[in-house]
């Protein structure tokens, strides 16, 4: 965990209430729940934000709504735009992923602005802040969503927190040498009963051939079991 | 530019046109513009996907149809499964950022399957890839819908793209995914006639057990028709 609190999402100006539901559910994916609103065109409350926020209620119900992007940031101390295109400000650019970084090292609580679906932030939303936060993005085809964007923004965030439960390999360690040069012999054995190794001058080639194949995948004493009891059905063959 | 071709998206049993046109939208943002469908519920074309797609019109176009995730997969030596949750199945588990790193550090195609949006990926889906890829998310709160979950994906994709390292490697790559299959099933054919599957309704699970296993090495299309001369030796012993 992060000593920083997590940032503020702030929707300027968004138009369509729908919107801003998939915006409260791509953050709460994330755990980000602080969400607050620049001027909703719709107004707010917004009946349609619920059922895109497909269950990511509690972030609609603590959204806080304010005239001004001045206002919505005022108790924040580091504001990032998300813009796509570049502004004539001249300001740092960062990446999500700087972004998130600086986030979690700032001390004090980040904003993050996202514009109206269409145009985007205006110059002067633009200038409230620090930084500038801009997705790298096909140049030839630059099409996200307002929560596309919220998304890929709050996700680089949560990397960095221990929300996000690792992913716990649940693999068995490899078998040990001497189970896995068993299985190598059975086979071996039930080979060269079958003429496999022809002519007798390949057969060390072979047998090496073999053994690296069979050593690469690491089977575990489970599975290398498994494997011996296939090779001993196909040797002793008990059709049913 | 990685020397990895860039990764199939394989939309598995999608559901709603609506979803494969948001899919392919969030694909070309990020420059993926390859996109294979098994069995879609609704056919193809779908005309809602047009209208979602938001341009992405390309990927939709080029978007090829497949009967079963063996055939969509054919081609790939390496197989991505998107799950949410844990399955019985062990094999490694890597976050969207590690698959990325791994399919640009490849030799060979990568796929990424994709299952319905409701469901998921069925048992037997992840059963044909080697690694599963899961996004960590909050643990209370875990709604990713389908579009959302390609563009986090193909997002990390394309971060390395600016980033040059070819692969320094002698390494085969694996076997395409239809060689590892004839491979399987000749197996599974062998150990049928020998009576290996018994009782008769463990037969799904051992036969995940054996593919689980199978796809593990990675082995490279010669080691592959290594051990399928392995298995008609053994189907046919002709002892000398």
């Amino acid at each position: 965990m992060s000593a920083a609190p997590p940032p503020v999402i702030i929707l300027v100006r968004p138009q369509l209430g729908e919107n801003i539901g998939k915006a409260a559910r791509a953050m709460l994916n994330f755990g980000l729940t602080e969400m607050r609103l620049v001027s909703p065109r719709d107004g707010w409350p917004n009946p349609s934000a619920g059922p895109a926020a497909s269950g990511a209620d509690i972030v609609l119900a603590n959204a806080r709504v304010y005239e001004s992007v001045a206002e919505a940031t005022a108790d924040c101390t580091h504001v990032y735009a998300t813009t796509v295109r570049k502004r004539g400000v001249t300001k740092p650019v960062v990446t999500p992923e700087e972004a998130a970084r600086q986030i979690r090292s700032d001390v004090g609580r980040s904003a993050l602005l996202f514009g109206p679906e269409r145009s985007g932030l205006e110059t002067d939303d633009v200038a409230v802040a620090r930084t500038i936060l801009t997705v790298p993005i096909n140049p030839e085809f630059g099409s996200l969503n307002l929560a596309q964007a919220v998304i890929l923004v709050a996700y680089e965030w949560s990397k960095g927190e221990a929300l996000a439960s690792p992913p716990s390999t649940e693999i068995e360690p490899p078998a040990p040498q001497g189970e896995l040069d068993g299985m190598i012999t059975q086979l071996e054995g039930m080979l060269d009963e079958a003429g496999f190794f022809y002519p007798p001058d390949r057969t060390p080639v072979t047998k090496r051939t073999l053994r690296t194949m069979l050593t690469k995948p690491a089977w575990s004493a489970q599975e290398v079991r498994t494997m011996r009891g296939v090779l001993s059905t196909l040797a002793k063959p008990r059709p049913r």
